[in-house]
């Protein structure tokens, strides 16, 4: 680990937590700036151009987002303050720890909070969410609180099918979804899944460190802004609106994240949306081979419906601690894997596979994760991970498949290879 | 100007509104960091080293000092939301964009507010509001909103007056300050003055980017949260106080600004802190030589009495429009000046002389400032300013004085001249 | 002085030295690279692009550039090693410290240097050295050294003259021109003035950190390098011809500061070449203003026909030594001044003016200067050089007076010149 | 790769060539520096600092080390310039391409060079030379070059017993160690080993980027230096000798690079430098086993005797082009590896493993290096590098042992992890 002050181990840490990720070095450059007047005449320049640009990673026209200076936590709370009044019920599934979380933050901020519980390792219930919605006869429920990708347990679930169980029940409550580790990684369609409010932070898909919440807003939310009298001055969206309209912001911005954000967007639409959202999909399949095929373990996600393009929980077999390989692969090996937090404690340890990531990376915690298993005595073969990982990255190269997609050419690098 | 992408301007960006603040090299640097794990066993010792070393910096051994991703804003916020219910009443005294501004805040969010308004170019009025107090039989006055240093006028308040009044009227309201422009720049004593809740922020006299609200708390104040009902969680001390003692962040921490803390309060401690508030006024006795011996014109303040130490508010001519003096002082010669804010738009320019500063970064902007004004038509006499203060930074060494109060030595560096 | 690691003294060091010049964000950011493969097929990229860049710096197309990890100084040694014969005869004319010092080391590589001296404060002697070529009837003279702008002494030599001296006296010998803090900030034309071997370094109008030694050869030189028989292997022209063809260094290249080199021919064309070349005069009038009209001194340079737009040698009064001036600026502004060297030592001080400036930044030095003149007791009124170098640039402004140039089409910059 | 301009692979290049190696993090901040006076009175607290490290990395008490902008090849120049006359002899043992272009350089400086050549998969025939050096009766072998570390072919000679071998030879020429691709990797003693020059460069165990040359100078060749009549000026030792005793060098010196030197020698001795060899040979053991066990291929080095710690290079199977492989790994995985070069071009490809690393790091590079085989065809086992490499650092770990030696202790991470 080469920031802390104690002793180093030598080499680069590597980072295997979903989130905060790998920062780029055209990012990490980025923000090294000296400090400038956000009320100059040129300051709109980075605003204008950093927002417009969030909208294109929302796939959104006709959102508004908005930057404030705080973690992703801060932006669910935005989300929850600026649309909601006191007492309001808002609908929540919950399965894993942020979900929880969420939930938890809707009552404490005095609304009331209707559950709907979920095994550890499925996602959102669209069916039972539907019935629930259908019973709600008066339209009681203000919001429905949908977490994308749960990052405790690598579970994904389908938006666009929550949409649809909303339009199928005809229920005009607004549409909040926790993006923090989908947005940026796996496809995100505020406009076509009509979201309301979609929350994302800066350490993950945006590849900064943490420093920024992130919120788009569609028009119908705003709308409801009006009559919202959750009480809330600092992530007030109405201040941001107004000092935003001219390019300014209304207290001192978080400048350096701000310019490292212009870096990472340029970055991903260099790349492409859809193809980093094919990267995540490809680097995440490799991971998975590892940990099935390879060690013959078990997903926390139940099932292929689930499995989360970013994030794997992996269950360590009966009788070990997951703590236990985590801190080995964290003090033996310089391998910064997730722990299972809360009902998976112990159960399930974590590789985040987000952001600016390749196959190599993924590799080497793969191994290491794979060395820490074996330290505490979990039986897998050595390589067998990323054997099977490397195997299926190798047959699946997702450029060879999109050139195909373009013509039936000769694949050019075996071509190069075999010269 | 160096950061933005459209046309440059030669040359460094000389920066000398009242924040952010130049940033050194040394913690520029430090905040070139790769992510790493924030719930690693190695994470605490930055945490704990920061938290720690902020007590040195507001002179308080019983208070608990805070760090949020957000601006001082959101500090404020903090500092109202976890020590007041809805409906207590606060006392604040404002003559400045920012007193009226946190003022604002606190009607927001629900707070019943008292003005006591006093001319922009003074501050806290001791007087008036010790007898406010001491009308306020009931105590119904729950809290003290008092703007250390209003950064708009360039006034500094006297704290420690301040809690006298409140010691002669024998009243328990908390005592809120803002230290946004003073803590870090200008002598403040969390423990002599019992400050209850002192808020700053990360880019003034903490030479960072923004991005970091910090708040200390007095144990009188943890106290009060016990019962305090206004609605919280991203900025709920509670959870911040678990998190904290085992040396970690409820959510992800913007880590990159830690570590540029930790990398700022190592230069502040170096130097030492009564050596960086003497610095500061000694700085700051330039500026007001350049203004009113050098050019001949008034600072907002009225009276020495109220001189800021951070920040300068210069009244430019009748019949002049501050404005112009800024747009050509930025555009013409790549010098950010503070505009006047609110009252005191057009009226006045600001200079900020806080943070990581010497007499020759100031040496230019007040260069650039004569030249702007003269360029708009103000009558001044080119090299008025930078004249007057150099004579006097040339005739008050706070190096030689220091070293002459602890023995009555020849001054070395004449000797090194004269030789 | 932020780097060091002793007690620092707080806020920026002034850098006013002749080289190495302040690095711009810009640049200093795009050396914060991880390294890579310099053998790699994307390599080629980043050599061709600077490489070719560098040839619209030295205003030439038929001259190819070299880029050595070096010094300056390297690149002198480059130029003489790989173009003459032990014994060959070269020309030099002598007036300051770096002409002296690259005569020196013609003699030490064991070529017969045959030297003009000429007072320090005039440049190269056209005349005398037309002369000594009419005499020379059988070319034993195989290269002229001249120094475009000798630094020690803030003197600029016309290098068209002298190119119409050598034709005047129909004589062959290559044309050397050391252009180390010339080139980048005042008018160089490698192919108008036929060059022939013409020398920089990274750390003066390339705003880099040292460590590369940059050559620009015209084609006749390259023909004089076959039968060159002076001993060479580091700086041999002929592994770099080899290795550049095809975009690649004979060994490791110093990367960082390639990818500086990057960023700062960026920035160079991005303002314009010739706009940088005008500010630079703009710039060192204000300079020129501050030391005549302002403090009543002299320049080292005798006469306007000499004045250097990169570099101002400033004469103290009798009496005083300007080593002292330095080091009170230093010690007590942290400022750095030049030192006066070999002959003019503790006569003059120097201010360097080339890189990335502005006004504001050289209205700081200038304060500076006048301060510690005033300290070691020379008798300067205190804000005159301020004074009179923001007189002269607030009535000069070369933007305005190019924008009057499309309407006039009068020739801005001897106008400005001579106002 | 992150830094060329172009289509940009997504991650982190994983950099695995035997230099430019990795750069720490701590490095690279230290380089972020703006540029100062390096004629300054605090500036040889900077040089003082390293060159005396630099002597701790050398193991000499008498020996001086110097620091020239340069790559190691200037290095190689330096040591021969500064010690030999033309048409001196000197003995070269040439075993790779590294040892071949010294030997060329000292032909193309003039030398006689005696070359004795090794099949390439050997190092230094320690009884050959001797066997050379006894029948040098007169002593006409000035010096004797030998190549510490052959980084083309991954092989270590063994210096002890070259100076063995001089000794029992009663030699008295100079001892040359070209140490770029072992010092601070391998262990090097310039005392015990009386070596006379001992080259390096900063872009491999030094972790920064090119652009350092670095010497270390015995007594012995220093006296030699005195009589040497080579030409030499940019590289002189006694100009470098003169400027360093005061702290200063004779040219600028690449500021940022000798501020990473700083930032790298106190990473090495924080670790301790001998640890550093431990690590290097645990890791290099590691990427053997992969070879060797996992893959079943072989090794240039022929035999244990000969393995270099610093750098593998990997023999393909007949009628497969190493190149290939390179070209595969670059453009399809983001790894660099290292090429075959001159005679085993295309015969083998490279792993560096030196500087700063650690096993995930590596595992990462073995398992690129394997798919990029199998890619072309090349029938390895998916999996088994890695599996190789890592069951045996699993098994080995350097720290355990550590412990081991100093006490009987049992094992403390085993203890976590069983807890």
């Amino acid at each position: 680990m080469s920031n802390t002050t104690g002793t180093r181990i030598p080499g680069r840490n590597i980072l295997a937590v979903p989130g905060p990720t790998n920062i780029p070095d055209a990012v990490l450059r980025a923000m090294v700036v000296s400090m400038e007047d956000h009320r100059s005449t040129r300051f709109p320049e980075l605003t204008n151009g950093v927002l417009s640009d969030l909208k294109r990673l929302y796939k959104t026209t006709s959102g508004q987002p908005f930057i404030f200076p705080s973690s992703g936590t801060g932006a669910w709370e935005a989300a929850l303050t600026n649309t909601l009044s006191p007492g309001d019920r808002v609908l929540v599934a919950r399965f894993g720890q942020f979900s929880h979380l969420w939930a938890d933050m809707a009552q404490r901020l005095g609304f009331e909070v209707e559950i709907v519980d979920v095994d550890w390792g499925e996602g959102v219930p669209v069916e039972r969410i539907e019935e629930v919605l259908k019973a709600d006869k008066k339209h009681q429920i203000k919001g429905i609180l949908a977490c994308h990708n749960e990052t405790a347990t690598g579970v994904t679930s389908d938006i666009g099918a929550l949409r649809h169980a909303m339009d199928n029940a005809h229920h005009p409550a607004l549409l909040f979804v926790d993006g923090v580790s989908s947005i940026g990684c796996i496809d995100f369609r505020m406009d076509d899944w009509r979201v309301d409010l979609a929350v994302t932070g800066s350490q993950k898909g945006l590849m900064l460190p943490a420093g920024l919440g992130i919120l788009c807003v569609s028009p119908k939310a705003l709308k409801a802004m009006e009559h919202a009298k959750s009480k809330r001055c600092y992530f007030d969206l109405g201040d941001m609106i107004k000092a935003n309209a001219t390019g300014y912001f209304p207290y001192t911005p978080a400048l350096s994240l701000l310019y490292g954000l212009r870096a990472a967007l340029d970055l991903i639409f260099q790349e492409g949306l859809d193809k980093v959202f094919a990267r995540h999909h490809y680097l995440a399949q490799g991971v998975r081979a590892a940990v099935t095929e390879g060690w013959g373990l078990e997903l926390c996600a139940k099932g292929p419906k689930w499995y989360s393009d970013t994030v794997s929980a992996i269950v360590v077999p009966q009788g070990f601690n997951a703590a236990n390989v985590i801190d080995v692969a964290f003090r033996r090996y310089n391998l910064a894997l997730g722990a299972g937090l809360s009902k998976v404690a112990g159960k399930v340890f974590r590789i985040g596979h987000l952001g600016d990531l390749n196959e190599l990376m993924l590799a080497s915690a793969i191994a290491g994760a794979e060395m820490a298993m074996l330290d505490v005595g979990i039986d897998v073969r050595p390589g067998s991970g990323t054997g099977a990982a490397t195997q299926y990255w190798r047959t699946h190269d997702p450029r060879k498949a999109q050139t195909q997609q373009h013509a039936d050419q000769v694949e050019p690098l075996r071509r190069v290879a075999a010269a």
